[in-house]
């Protein structure tokens, strides 16, 4: 029986990503990654099919979040309002630890194609599930698309934003909140297609 | 010395198609993509890295037209008729058998987690060169990385309609815009944020 293993887990992204900045992510073993963590390999097993899925470690939390919060938003709500509620029950789950690895997660996956591509396949599964929850809200096709993608969009420029030395009261809701209102307002800037 | 070898590419992305339909993309070999196309192992290197880079073929292809159709859009044009523009100029270099391998790469596609990391990360690459392209242009961010994705969405939806069928007359072109047109006007039933 494995003994419970307080931590191993976040242990293991953060070991990972040290080792995949020192050495390079093609030159990092799954050994190397468990015995920096201080685990076994059949623990790092446990966790992660393999090094790859260290990076988008929380993906399935994350989706998840972002659609709870988008069906529990108040019945009146429209659109980007959902979206705005899922990026708030999202950002609730990200502390100093993902605002710590922000930086050196984002310098990993630059360096890696591999990961660009995990990690762009990650954006996909995001904008779906949020896609999804609107979807079960009664927003039309390409609406419920179209919102969820500037929640991803928000995502991921708030995140940067508060990862990369912004402001850090309130943790990363505010700075979410604040990339999708800059994007609602930039709706208006877009102008007619034709 | 190669010889000149006409449609050796277009063959071997029939023949890899087929191929990871009938039998799983995991399944499929290069030399059998060759086999198939009736050419050399050694000229299906000398156009494709690896059998994962046949499906997204035309990808740097799609980038320069996208680009280029929105460095040449009038100087007055906004945001959204520059990608406009940009759509019309790589609608113009899809053809019938682009058509008509859409549904058999869509199907491909979902039957493999490679390939849709593979295909994510292309849709971000495109996203990337509309977005350069049109700050070029003058256009601010975020302004420039939202009409991006949206020409990103509309040009993949407009695909997806017109090669499940839709009408061909015209080319993709018609579809990409008429999506685009579609995304523009859902902006305006997103609601605000907050």
């Amino acid at each position: 029986m494995a003994r419970w293993e307080p931590g191993a887990r976040e242990r293991l992204v953060v070991a990972a990503v040290d080792l995949f900045t020192e050495q390079g992510y093609d030159a990092t073993t799954v050994a190397e990654i468990a015995e920096r963590a201080g685990v076994t390999r059949s623990t790092f097993f446990r966790h992660f099919a393999d090094k790859r899925e260290v990076l988008v470690a929380g993906q399935e939390t994350l989706s998840t979040l972002l659609a709870e919060g988008i069906a529990d938003a108040p019945a009146g709500a429209g659109p980007l309002q959902a979206v705005a509620a899922g990026l708030e029950r999202a950002s609730g789950a990200m502390g100093p630890a993902n605002r710590e690895l922000g930086p050196r997660i984002k310098a990993a996956v630059a360096a890696s194609t591999e990961l660009q591509e995990r990690d762009a396949l990650k954006s996909v599964g995001l904008a779906a599930a949020m896609t999804a929850a609107l979807t079960a809200r009664g927003v039309p096709d390409p609406v419920a698309h179209l919102a969820a993608e500037l929640g991803v969009l928000a995502f991921k420029r708030g995140y940067a934003e508060w990862s990369e030395g912004g402001d850090d009261t309130g943790g990363l809701a505010p700075h979410a909140l604040a990339a999708l209102a800059e994007l609602h307002n930039a709706t208006s800037a877009l102008g007619r297609p034709g």
